[in-house]
């Protein structure tokens, strides 16, 4: 079996494209972090319940203080949320042991979503396969598959759950900045607080 | 498990969707066909093959003359092909049992290809999920997967073993025009001669 490394936040959709893949592939869950916040430990913990290998992927803080002027420039976050994803992505690719890489963006998400050009490029560049497991599904199928394997728990153990990339964002501008202009950027309902266990099968 | 019913022409991409549903649904394949040549013999015969329980979707002749009026109008097959896959899909949507409905289709194909307003489209009209399993998948990344789950053997029990649209189309063109013209429209390429079985893992 080939070698599949997994971007991986700790929410149903990360989880759904490991669970996806792992009859093909030996899945090894991959979460960035750019030394701001141990926002890792969600991801971490989920991986564990599912039963995957997991590893945290250091990057550059850079790339989290490029994406922060972004977002304060747009007054948003979405073009600050795809250039993560996509210098995640390309960190991940550059490494010498890696052949295929996959996440768990959808056919209806917005946001992280890159370009078929940037796709192709990142594959070109760096000898990668790029797997988008549930990209061929739409919201109600993927709704489905998550209640068939998938359940949701309340996270106790750490205090914030998320590995999104919003976490060392927020806190990134939170730093710098007022907590009106940080709240304006981020609404709190991006927030997770659960982490995903498997739904055992008979 | 929620039973999916999966386009299937006979080809590895049609095959290897199937695959890659198949832990996590109850799969039936589907092979269209209009009444001009039996050509879902090959279909039938590989999904024997793979192990799949197979069924022949008889589909109004009408489909098949209007795809040929725009084949010959365009003097390209392209948009007949999309036009006969989308009303295909249709046809099988339309089916009161049928919720989830599946295709071969991937990431880098042009042809047959829905627009995403068309794949809404369909799925709100009929109430039916339609997945790509093979959508994120690029060329390289399909390649390996067929070459470690399928194997391609020529077929030798029928003439023609392709369940593709274009055998039918040809057809109904080889009996309205001349041999040049469905030479010109057609060329022979398109044409398969094999059939895929599951390759054997210890």
């Amino acid at each position: 079996m080939q070698k599949a490394s997994v971007l991986f936040s700790g929410g149903k959709d990360s989880s759904l494209a490991a669970i996806l893949l792992e009859p093909f592939y030996e899945i090894e869950l991959v979460t960035c972090n750019f030394g701001v916040v141990e926002s890792f430990q969600g991801a971490q913990e989920s991986a564990a319940q599912l039963g995957f290998k997991h590893r945290v992927l250091a990057c550059d803080v850079q790339i989290l203080e490029h994406a922060l002027d972004m977002a304060m420039n747009d007054g948003f976050v979405n073009n600050a949320i795809n250039y993560i994803h996509k210098e995640v992505l390309t960190t991940l690719s550059k490494e010498s042991s890696i052949s295929i890489v996959a996440d768990g963006i959808r056919r209806d998400d917005r946001v992280p979503m890159l370009t078929p050009a940037k796709v192709q490029s990142i594959e070109a560049k760096y000898g990668v396969a790029y797997i988008r497991p549930l990209f061929g599904y739409g919201r109600s199928a993927v709704n489905s598959l998550v209640d068939q394997y998938l359940v949701c728990e309340e996270n106790e153990s750490t205090k914030s759950s998320s590995s999104d990339y919003e976490v060392e964002l927020r806190a990134l501008m939170r730093a710098r900045s007022t907590d009106d202009a940080v709240a304006a950027i981020f609404p709190e309902k991006h927030i997770q607080s659960h982490i995903f266990t498997r739904k055992r099968h008979e």
